[in-house]
C-alpha cells in the first residue's frame, strides 16, 4: 500500500526550511527524497536521487513516477539522516499529538524536513497508534481516541480482498455498502434464494433493486447494480444488512431478461463468477482471494474505552435474529428499530401479504392477517430471545401497501399479453391491476403510510401487536417493549393509536407494561413536539424521511439524477443522506428534541435514521441532547468509538 | 331558499325568556312559532300553530317537517307581535352589531323569544347588509365589512343554476370549484378542444385528471370526476381558473375507453346533456337554467372600502393573458405567480416539449427550444399587454420533465401491442419507454424538478428567459419584471440560477433590471431564509408545496386516499390545503419571513399558493407580515375583503 499525496507545507512550518533549495542540488549516494511516518506500522518510502530531473525531486515521490524503496532501505544506506529523521518523528508526534506523515529530502547527507501533518491511515493502524500512545503514555484515553477516524473503522468489521491481490478492474461503481464477496452471478431474488438452498455462493447482480428483491439481498454474498448511488435501495438494504455492495456501476450493461451482462465487449451470463470489493467500488471478474477481518484485541481495547468515555447509548437497527445476534455482539445496548414490514417481504408470506391487501371485505382481511399473526410472532420471538432484557423499539407497519404489489406497468404488460391471446388468466389480471390502480400514489412517500395506514386499517396494527406481546410473553427473560407509531405529524394521530396498542395490549396480558412513542419524521412534527410529547413516551428521529422532507429530496430519485451535479457544483459538500444536514434537518431535530422535553422531561429521544451511523453526525446528536443512537449492527463499533469523540470533544 | 338550523341558546341569553313554556301551551289563530331576519333580504318564515303535538312547536319549524309560511303573512295575522318582532330585531341588530337570525314563538298573541345570534347569509345579502349598515350609521367602514364572510363572496363572481329550478341531483361530489355549468358529455381533452372549435358547449367527465388534461379544461364550461376531492388536480386547475367542478362524485362510474357514464340503470353517452353546480357539488342530467352572477353596485362599494382598509397588496396567480384580464378587472395589482409550465401543455406546444424531453444531444434539445421559444415569448407578451406597468412574477419551468410524456404503463401496453403484431412502431415506442423509464421518479414532486432542473438543463431556463426580456421590450410600457426559481434549498442554488439569469438578461439588453427570487416551499429553506435572502430580490411562499413536505401529505394522494377519515377522526378540522396549517406550515412562513428580512429589510414577501385566497390564511399572513397575497382571479375580491378585514382585526 503505498501513500501518494500532494500536501501543502502547514502554515506553522514557519520559514526555516527552503523549499526550493532542497528539491535543487547536487545529486549522488547521499541524497534522497522520501515520506516518513512517525510509527512502524507504516514505513513510508524514500526515493534516492538518481537521474532527476531539477526541482523534480520531491515531485517525484509525491507523483509517484519513482518507484520508491522502503525505508529501512535508508537506515543502512544513510544511517545517520535515517536517525535524525526517526528522532524528529518522534518530536513532532509528541508535539501534534498524533501519529504524523512527513516529507523530507536529504541532500549531501543533511536532511530537511519539507511538511508534516497527521497522517491518513489504515483503520488497524489507527487503532494500533491509539493503544501504543496510551501505553507510551504520549496521549490519555479520551485523546487517543480522538486520533481515529471512528469512518474508517467500518474496514475491520468485513471481509477484504487479501492485501496483495493483483486483479484486472472489469468496473467501477460506488463504493455502497464495506466488505468483499465474490460468488456466480444471479440475476433474480427467487435465483439467489434458490442458489443459497443449494448451499451456491452467489452474487445478486440488478439495475436497481426494489423492495421485493429483498428476500434476494439475505440468500445473496453481495449485491452488484448498475444504477443508484450511496442512497439506492441497494445500498441501503445492503449497508443494513452488512452485505458488501457496489452500486451505480454505470459501464455495466445488466439485461435481466437476456441473463446477461455486457461490459464493453465482455459477456457475462448467470453462473459466471464475479467478485466486489464495496470498501472501495471495484468489481472483477478475477477469483481474488478474501481475506477475513482482523478484529484484534487492540479493537476490543478502543472500544472498552470508548464506552467508558461515551454518553450517548448506542442501540442498532435490526429486522431478524441474525442482525439482533451481530448487533449485540457488536456491543449494542438494545434494537432502536425493528422495520415489521421486512418481515412480511419474505418468500412465504408475500402471497399471505398479497391476500390481505387483495382482501374485498373485512373478513377475507381478517382471515389473511390471521394467517401473518402466528408468523409475525414467530419472528418476534427469533428477536426478543437475542435481546433478553434489552429495550426493544419496533415500527408498527410504514410502507405503501402497493410496495407489496406487482407493478403496473409488468400488469398492464401482462394483461395486454392476455388478452389478445384470450388467457383465462384475464380476469384475476384485471382485478389485481384495479387493485394497483386503486392503491397507487403519485409520491407514496408522501402517501398513505405509516401512522396513516394504522388509521385506515386498525386490524393491521391489532395482528402486529399482538404478535409481539404473545412473542414477548413466550420469551423467558422478555426485553423492554416500545411500540413505535411512524409517520405521526398530529398529536391526535399518536393519541388514537396509543390508546388502540394499549387496548390490544390489555386484552393479551393484563397489566403488561409497554412503552409507545412515535418515530418524528415529519417537520411538522418538530413544531409540534411539545403537544405529541403529551401522548409519547418516547420519540425516535427518523432522520431519512426527515430530510427526505425537509430537503424536498426524495432518497430514491436524488441519488440517480442530480446529486451527482450537486456535489460537482458544490451546492452540496456530502449527500444529506450520510451526514446529517445541520442548518436544516439538524433544526428540525434540536427543535423537537428541546420543546418535547420541555413538555416532558423524562421523554426517551433517539434516532434510528442511516445518520445513527455516521460519525459526524454522531457528534451533532449528542450536541442535541439525545439518549442514544441506532445504527445497523455493523456499525455499532464506529457509533461507540464516535460517540465518545463528541463527549470528549465537551472537556 | 330556507334556513333550517337547530341552533343552541346563546349564553347570554340568560334565564328571563323559559323556553320550555313557549312550545307547550294553547294552539290557535293567535299562536305560532317561525325564524326571523333582522333584514329584508331574507324575511324569514313562521309556522302558525295548528295540529302540533306538544313540546314540539319550536321544534318543527327547525327540524323542517311544517312547511313554513313567509313571515310577512304574519304581519297580516298578527299585527301586534309582528310589530313588536321587529322592533326587537332592530334593537337585537343595535346590540349585537349585526344582522340577526333569530328564533321565536308567539303564544295566546304575546311574543316570546328563545334565541337569537348572527345570520349566516348569502354573499349577495351580507354585502347588501354591509352598505346599509353603513349608510345608516349602524357601524362604520371597518366594522362593516368584518360582517361578510369574505370565503362566501365567491358565488357573486359565477354563474349559478336558477334560483328556483328544480332538477333531479343525478349524483353529489365535492363542491371543488364554484359555479353552475352545462353541455354535452366529452370524455378527452381532444374532443373538449374540438367541440370549442366547433363552438359547442361541453363538460370534460374524466374518472380524474392529469397534466396532460389542462387543454380540455379551457375548452370545458366544466369539468366533472369520480375520483377526488377538493385538492385533486382537477379541483385546483379548475379554481384557478374559475370553471365549476364537481370532484369525486363517486356514484358515477366513468368508463373512458366504452365513452359511457353509468349511475345505476343510467347511462350516459359522449354528447348527452349534463349540468353541474360547482357551488353546492350537485350533477343533474336536467337542462337547468343558468342565471350570470349579480356583480352589484354595493359590492363594488364594499371592494373600494377594502382597498381602503387592507395593508396586504392582492396579487394573482395568472398563466394566460384571460386569466391576467380577468384578474386584472377583479383588482388584482399584478400578477404574483405565472406558471409557465401550462404553456408547455397546449397543443401545439407539446410535440416540441416532447421533441426537447426526448432529444439525445444537447444540440438536437437546443434545436426543440429554439421552436419553443417564439412561442413562449408569444405568451408572455399577451400577459404583458395586460398587465403595463404592474410587478408580474414569472416561474420559470418547474414541474419534473416526465409529466410531458405519456406514462409508462400506457407505452408498455402499446410497446407489448406492438411486439405481438411486429408493428413498425417497435423502435419508437422501446425508445419513448426507456426515455419515460429513465425520467421516472418515485416521488416526483421530491424529485428532479424546480431549481434542479435549472441546474441540469439551464438551456431550458436560458430559453425561458430569453423568451421573456424579449416580450417584455416588445410590449410598449412594459411590467416590472420578476424572474423566481422554484423549489430552492440551499443558498448556493439561487446564486448559481441568479448570475445564470442575470448574464442572459443582460446578453439580451444591456442594463434592463430584473428582480431575481425564489419561491419558498421546503421547509430547509425556511431554516436556512437569511442566507438565502442573500441573493434573492424577494421571497414568494410556495404553501402548496411547503405543505406537502411539512406534513408529508402528496397533495394528489392525501385527498383521495385519507383525508375524509382524518376529517370523521377529527384529526384535522379542514383540509390544511384549504386552510394554513398553522402549528406547522404557518411556523415555517413566520420564521423566514422575519429571518429573511432581518438579512434583507427590503426583501420583497409574498404568497402564491392556494391559501393565498383563503380569508383565514390571508388573515394569518397579514400578522406574519407579508407585502402581498396572490391568489387566483377569481378569489382577488375576496382577498381583497379579507386583507380588509385583517388589517382591521389589528385595530
Amino acid at each position: 500500500m503505498s501513500y501518494r499525496r500532494i500536501n501543502r507545507i502547514p502554515d506553522d512550518w514557519g520559514t526555516a526550511v527552503n523549499v526550493q533549495q532542497m528539491v535543487f542540488g547536487n545529486r549522488g549516494d547521499t541524497s534522497c527524497s522520501g515520506v516518513a511516518f512517525s510509527r512502524d506500522e507504516i514505513t513510508g518510502e524514500a526515493t534516492p536521487s538518481g537521474d532527476f530531473l531539477p526541482n523534480a525531486q520531491g515531485e517525484d515521490v509525491v507523483s509517484g513516477v519513482r518507484t520508491p524503496r522502503d525505508l529501512h532501505d535508508m537506515r543502512k544506506s544513510m544511517p545517520e539522516a535515517y536517525g535524525v529523521l526517526m528522532e524528529i518523528l518522534r518530536t513532532l508526534e509528541r508535539h501534534y499529538r498524533d501519529m504524523q506523515d512527513t516529507e523530507f529530502t536529504v541532500e549531501d547527507g543533511r536532511l530537511y524536513m519539507l511538511q508534516t501533518r497527521n497522517a491518513k491511515r489504515p483503520a488497524q493502524a489507527a487503532v494500533r497508534f491509539a493503544v501504543d500512545a496510551v501505553s507510551e503514555g504520549l496521549l490519555d484515553k479520551r485523546a487517543a481516541i480522538a486520533t481515529i477516524d471512528a469512518g474508517r473503522l467500518d474496514a475491520l468489521l468485513h471481509p477484504t480482498f487479501a492485501r496483495d491481490a493483483e486483479f484486472d478492474v472489469l468496473a467501477e461503481g460506488v463504493a455502497a455498502s464495506p466488505g468483499a464477496a465474490k460468488g456466480a452471478i444471479v440475476f433474480t431474488a427467487d435465483a439467489a434464494v434458490a442458489a443459497a438452498e443449494d448451499g451456491r455462493k452467489v452474487i445478486l447482480v440488478r439495475p436497481f433493486t426494489e423492495a421485493d428483491d429483498v428476500a434476494g439481498f439475505h440468500s445473496a454474498e453481495g449485491i452488484l447494480t448498475s444504477e443508484g448511488g450511496k442512497a439506492s435501495h441497494a445500498a441501503l438494504v445492503a449497508r443494513g444488512m452488512g452485505k458488501p455492495c457496489v452500486s451505480g456501476a454505470a459501464a455495466l450493461e445488466i439485461d435481466v431478461a437476456a441473463k446477461e451482462v455486457r461490459v464493453g465487449d465482455t459477456r457475462l451470463r448467470e453462473g459466471d463468477l464475479i467478485a466486489l470489493d464495496g470498501t472501495a467500488g471495484l468489481v472483477t471478474t478475477d477469483d481474488v482471494p478474501l481475506q477475513d477481518p482482523e478484529v484484534s484485541e487492540h479493537f476490543e481495547t478502543v472500544l472498552a474505552w470508548a464506552d467508558e468515555l461515551r454518553i450517548l447509548g448506542v442501540r442498532s437497527n435490526a429486522d431478524t435474529p441474525e442482525d439482533a445476534r451481530k448487533a449485540r455482539q457488536f456491543g449494542a445496548e438494545g434494537i432502536g428499530l425493528c422495520r415489521t414490514e421486512h418481515m412480511f417481504m419474505a418468500a412465504d408470506r408475500q402471497p399471505r401479504m398479497r391476500a390481505m391487501i387483495m382482501a374485498e371485505s373485512e373478513e377475507d382481511r381478517r382471515r389473511a392477517l390471521d394467517e401473518l399473526l402466528p408468523l409475525q410472532q414467530q419472528d418476534f420471538q427469533g428477536l426478543f430471545e437475542e435481546m433478553r432484557g434489552l429495550p426493544v423499539t419496533i415500527r408498527l407497519l410504514d410502507p405503501p401497501l402497493h410496495e407489496f404489489l406487482p407493478s403496473a406497468e409488468e400488469v398492464a404488460g401482462e394483461l395486454e399479453r392476455a388478452r389478445i391471446e384470450q388467457s383465462d388468466d384475464l380476469d384475476e389480471l384485471e382485478r389485481t391491476l384495479e387493485r394497483v390502480h386503486a392503491l397507487a400514489e403519485t409520491n407514496p412517500m408522501l402517501g398513505t403510510r405509516g401512522v396513516r395506514l394504522g388509521v385506515l386499517h386498525p386490524e393491521i396494527y391489532e395482528m402486529q401487536v399482538r404478535a409481539m406481546v404473545r412473542a414477548a410473553e413466550s420469551v423467558g427473560e422478555a426485553p423492554r417493549l416500545e411500540i413505535m407509531i411512524p409517520l405521526v405529524a398530529y398529536e391526535k394521530e399518536l393519541e388514537l393509536m396509543r390508546g388502540f396498542v394499549e387496548r390490544v395490549v390489555e386484552e393479551e396480558v393484563k397489566g403488561l407494561e409497554v412503552a409507545v412513542g412515535t418515530m418524528v419524521e415529519l417537520p411538522r412534527a418538530c413544531f409540534v413536539a411539545d403537544r405529541i410529547a403529551g401522548v409519547a413516551d418516547f420519540f425516535s428521529f427518523g432522520t431519512n424521511d426527515l430530510t427526505q422532507t425537509a430537503l424536498g429530496f426524495s432518497r430514491d430519485d436524488v441519488e440517480g439524477k442530480f446529486l451527482a451535479r450537486y456535489l460537482e457544483t458544490r451546492i452540496v459538500d456530502r449527500s444529506p443522506f450520510e451526514t446529517i444536514d445541520k442548518p436544516g434537518v439538524g433544526w428540525l431535530v434540536r427543535l423537537a428534541a428541546w420543546t418535547g422535553r420541555e413538555a416532558k422531561p423524562g421523554l426517551g429521544l433517539g434516532i434510528c435514521g442511516e445518520h445513527g451511523g455516521d460519525p459526524e453526525s454522531i457528534a451533532f446528536f449528542h450536541m442535541a441532547g439525545l439518549d442514544y443512537v441506532s445504527c445497523s449492527p455493523y456499525r455499532v463499533p464506529i457509533a461507540r468509538v464516535a460517540a465518545a469523540q463528541a463527549a470528549a470533544g465537551d472537556q
